[in-house]
């Protein structure tokens, strides 16, 4: 292959790598700051934040850098489909530390942070199979990986969810309560997204 | 074709055809627990939650099946959409069995009922137009009847939700119940979504 | 390209021009209901329902289009995406004006309106992507507007439940809002489902 293809070609896979750390660095910030004072949330969020604005921008270097390439190293509709969920995963976590201030949750449970850990997990799952896309060995075992987290944090959220309604919660903290740990869940079942989507490109290039 | 491809090619139908047939099974024994007392809930969904297994179970023959096979019946990823999303159907049927024991609901409704029927209807359906995907011909029929299910589906459901708004529910009971019939109601999507993909197929093989 | 097949792929482009145009009038509908006394939200809603009851048939003679056409102006499962998701934004904009009644809510806040307008400017927007992508020029500019838009209504719904939480509110109405805002969030998701196919369709046909 000449030498300007294989770099156009490793320039996917350097930007992937970087978005994969963003997703990584955002759901850490999360974590860290569910173990921190209720107050220090908007500084946090702050943070988050400002890792999901630098999302969109290499989202949108993928995209350009898809526009000015015409051999890829995988489908173009499958570049664009990594893009979207790294992109969806960021803004996830960016939602869930928005919706604590939003609502006014006062208080993260040890639930929300068992999952928020989950999110870390996973997150560090899909950085290991994206590192591995160029040589497209080793990537599956992310993959179940995340399914096997995700399949954790659904216990986890219908299990927290269930006891909001065993007593001791009013209609409006349900609500509220119930929306954060779905939100939780959401984000794990947009990392399975992610990795249904690398599953995809290891199945049609194998 | 030479015999070898062909028994590949069929085993991708063979598979098919007992997932749906998983669907069927499930569809029927939630409609069946729906009928009976609500202690014997638990024990219902412990069957559901079988059959929800032996599904995960397929699903990864599918794709091992695949990964083993160079010529597949149709596109590798309509393989991998149609394996999940029937495994999806599992998922949901499972998810209301379990959302039933979860929140506490003592009471199944007659429009509750009414949904479980829709989605015997279109489990049906999709068994139909899986069995045919091999022939090809007649599948169409199947993906109208479901697409009609979920209309009448979607409109019971919008139903119900808005009588939860009329009076005689608490809020509490009014959260529990419009997730109950949600949940009802996506389950005849993932039915739809099923009967899009094989539409997809039928489509690009046409 | 001999005639008939050029009259062929020109059907394609005018069908979805006119499915676009039954997206912008249905939004148009919804805002101007949204200004209107409650007690005419029925008629409204019939006069959407026309709208949707039409864009079925539309989505339908795509479809049969497709499956007698050979060769289409890109690729077949495109058209059908693109069909459906025209066709969902219409069901949502319809479910929209369907839980007003349902719900019985009866009073169109500000933050509402103010998303039904977002609506009717994405639909435009889709409507000009459409009407460009027979020439393919100057279709990206609509779909960042989409991007936009959405990220608008984004703020704008989050901001108004936001809001419920503040007190000044019971239970029953947080959940009846709750669901209102998340629909006219949801639909504006669903405009950008749309841009994004359309976006894939450029991506593909570079």
């Amino acid at each position: 292959m000449p030498i300007t293809l294989l770099r156009r070609e490793r320039r996917f896979y350097e930007l992937f790598d970087r978005q994969a750390g963003n997703v990584v660095a955002a759901s850490r910030l999360l974590r860290t700051a569910f173990d921190d004072r209720i107050e220090a949330m908007p500084a946090h969020q702050a943070a988050i934040k400002d890792l999901e604005h630098a999302g969109d921008e290499l989202t949108h270097e993928i995209i350009q850098t898809l526009h000015r390439t015409f051999i890829t190293p995988f489908e173009r509709e499958d570049i664009y489909a990594l893009s979207s969920g790294l992109d969806d995963v960021l803004d996830y976590i960016d939602e869930i530390a928005e919706t604590i201030i939003l609502y006014g949750i006062t208080d993260i449970s040890a639930a929300a942070k068992s999952m928020a850990g989950l999110i870390v997990e996973a997150a560090v799952q899909i950085q290991g199979a994206v590192s591995k896309l160029e040589s497209k060995s080793g990537v599956s075992e992310h993959g179940i990986e995340v399914h096997r987290i995700e399949n954790v944090g659904d216990t986890e959220s219908r299990r927290a969810i269930g006891e909001l309604f065993r007593g001791g919660y009013d209609a409006v903290a349900i609500i509220k309560l119930k929306d954060f740990y779905t939100l939780l869940e959401d984000s794990l079942d947009r990392c399975e997204d992610v990795a249904n989507v690398i599953e995809g490109i290891i199945i049609k290039n194998a």
